[in-house]
């Protein structure tokens, strides 16, 4: 019934901001009787579409969005460093995150866990195959199954589909929360996500 | 005493975002017994300053702010509606805002919003004089003695000092809000501005 739509998160496994929402969308999603449709793709892939620039090349907005993040975290009481380098490529993650989600769909929500954890918690660059298949054995995936479905096309393809997706429906940043087909953009507009999913709209 | 500064509020009169926090950082304010300190700035001469470009060059972006803004005013319930054109020069307003400061400062927060809703409410442009005279008449400033103040250099002088602070305070944006020199971006932020003028901050 049209009323239990998941409700869809897009994000970049490289946004701090995503990182920050993650855990509060599965939370408010679960309140209202839905599931969360994890959509990582890659920002940059919309951003060549766009000509928009990454927040770090503004050196304000940087030094703003350091401040920002680190409390934003002592709010949620989440783990937070700033990974070096940073940003990274999240190629990997994604395509891995997709393999998870055809055939081990359970595993989705503790694989994107895993992987915000080790970058944003334990720094750890992502970018790199084998990090990624540390945060997947973490939840109990099998490592070499993925090493070996990383480089299968079907994987390759299914990013692209929605990477596309992402341009077609004008996902523009990240994270962006959509609850029956409504955008909602950012980590600080969760209690709007919220409000919309009790009232159904205004 | 320092837990009584104003809470600064920094903006351009051409921010529909900033329109739609104006009323809500007033009361805000006033519930922890401050006041706004109401900072009305050229973003232009900080986007000159970091290389940012406006929200509505990006299109997919765009369009996302156009269904945001009307979304946010309904919650709100306030009025608004999209000026034509728009974005606007703001150099007027902005002027005629100091001279009220220094000289009226009972007025500013009745010429504040009798501007954003010349603008935001009727849709006139703010880019002309007359109009900025006559919300200015509306909050019972007198027309030709701001008509007169517009051309004096001390006014310009006054605005471009406020230009330079934004600058080298790294306001890149608007609406930001200042509470206790801890800066918050967007008008969906106000949340954390509420929690930080609660709590002292964390």
């Amino acid at each position: 019934m049209a009323s239990k739509n998941p409700v869809e998160f897009w994000f970049d496994f490289s946004s701090p901001y995503a990182y920050l929402a993650s855990a509060q969308i599965a939370e408010i999603a679960d309140e209202y009787g839905r599931s969360v449709m994890w959509r990582p793709f890659l920002l940059g892939a919309v951003f060549k579409e766009t000509g928009a620039r990454p927040n770090v090349d503004n050196p304000f907005k940087k030094e703003y969005m350091g401040r920002d993040v680190a409390r934003f975290a002592r709010l949620y009481e989440m783990d937070f460093i700033w990974p070096e380098p940073f940003p990274v490529s999240t190629l990997v993650p994604a395509r891995i995150f997709y393999w998870v989600e055809r055939y081990q769909p359970e595993k989705v929500g503790d694989f994107v866990g895993s992987v915000f954890d080790s970058f944003f918690s334990r720094g750890r660059n992502i970018a790199e195959a084998s990090v990624v298949l540390d945060a997947a054995a973490d939840v109990g995936l099998d490592r070499a199954v993925l090493e070996e479905a990383l480089e299968e096309p079907v994987v390759k393809e299914r990013l692209k589909a929605v990477n596309d997706e992402a341009i077609k429906r004008k996902i523009f940043g990240a994270p962006i929360t959509v609850v029956d087909g409504e955008m909602f953009w950012g980590a600080d507009r969760l209690w709007m996500v919220e409000e919309w999913l009790q009232s159904g709209g205004w």
